[in-house]
């Protein structure tokens, strides 16, 4: 017996979903169509129009549905720090923390020459452009502590403090509330390395 | 700092999705903007074609293009045999199981008054009708183990004895509070195999 091929298709297409597997796709179809055809419409609707609407800014390269973003727009924020982040996703975790008064950079990926992914990728001239334009004086690179965002640190910086920036890595160490039994050992050694005078 | 509204409602629209929660349907939103906008564009549409195109059909109540399906037109199988399933999900275990010859019909839920499911939202009155064409002469129950699996099972059971039908269930083959969907084909066919017969 063959299920009916837009339902087949629907399957197909909910795996393009991270962490969605053959099971799981066909769970959501039958719940969707099942139980929340209001909820598929929505959906349905949601990507068709975040897909036409959403773009870069020109400025900052995150997700916006102008030109450039309100963040980029805003008088309140400190034009002379630059934080450049991996995605949007990063940045939201950043702005969460309420910590940071400056604007950022968003990279959209990190350098990983075996996918594929190289300066181009990640708009290296962009952000050269961006970093360079006479406003910024401090490049704050948060990347992830992973191989591929160590190594896009590592030649953003390069390239950033080449061009007269002054460059940081946001630090490294144990979580607040981390507990020395419970984390790893190259966290508590490179905590150790990096730790600072007491005054 | 705000996100651009049709990528909030992107992230909100994910949610109808079972199992993802607001961190999930972030990522979710985030990946398919950031790297696979392709398959964005492919799920958007696949969701109105299916939405557009899918109903149920006319004999066994399961999910079809056509006003009868493909299975409930096929000569092969044998029209004596009905079986009754919760879901499109369950009837398709039984199938994959490949071990019964007959025909089904799908409630789309399960008696569950304190949700609101009563016998018309289980479309019992069609299943009776269907029940009782002539050509049915036994129906098996092949309900969820569950609470609300076996509540439809006793009623359904008893409404088509009513009316002269040999009624069988599934054999409890399968874990107690197990559920179909869940099941290895084997222990399906086994519970198949040794249903009984309800005096």
């Amino acid at each position: 017996m063959k299920s009916p091929s837009s339902l087949d298709e629907l399957i197909a297409a909910l795996r393009c979903l991270p962490g969605v597997g053959p099971r799981s796709a066909q769970r959501m179809a039958y719940h969707l169509l099942q139980r929340d055809q209001p909820g598929a419409a929505r959906l349905g609707a949601a990507l068709t129009r975040a897909l036409e609407r959403i773009r870069h800014c020109e400025r900052c390269n995150s997700f916006a549905e102008e030109a450039v973003c309100e963040l980029c727009r805003s008088p309140r924020r400190d034009a002379a720090l630059l934080c450049v982040v991996e995605s949007p996703g990063d940045l939201l975790m950043i702005e969460q923390a309420r910590c940071y008064p400056g604007l950022y950079f968003v990279l959209m990926g990190a350098l990983s020459p075996l996918d594929g992914v190289g300066p181009k990728e990640i708009h290296l001239d962009r952000l050269l452009k961006r970093a360079t334009d006479g406003t910024v004086r401090e490049a704050i690179l948060a990347t992830n502590f992973t191989v591929e965002g160590e190594a896009t640190a590592h030649y953003v910086g390069e390239l950033l403090r080449e061009r007269g920036l002054k460059v940081s890595r946001i630090a490294r160490g144990l979580p607040v509330g981390g507990e020395l039994e419970h984390v790893d050992s190259g966290t508590l050694a490179q905590a150790l390395m990096e730790r600072r005078e007491v005054s």
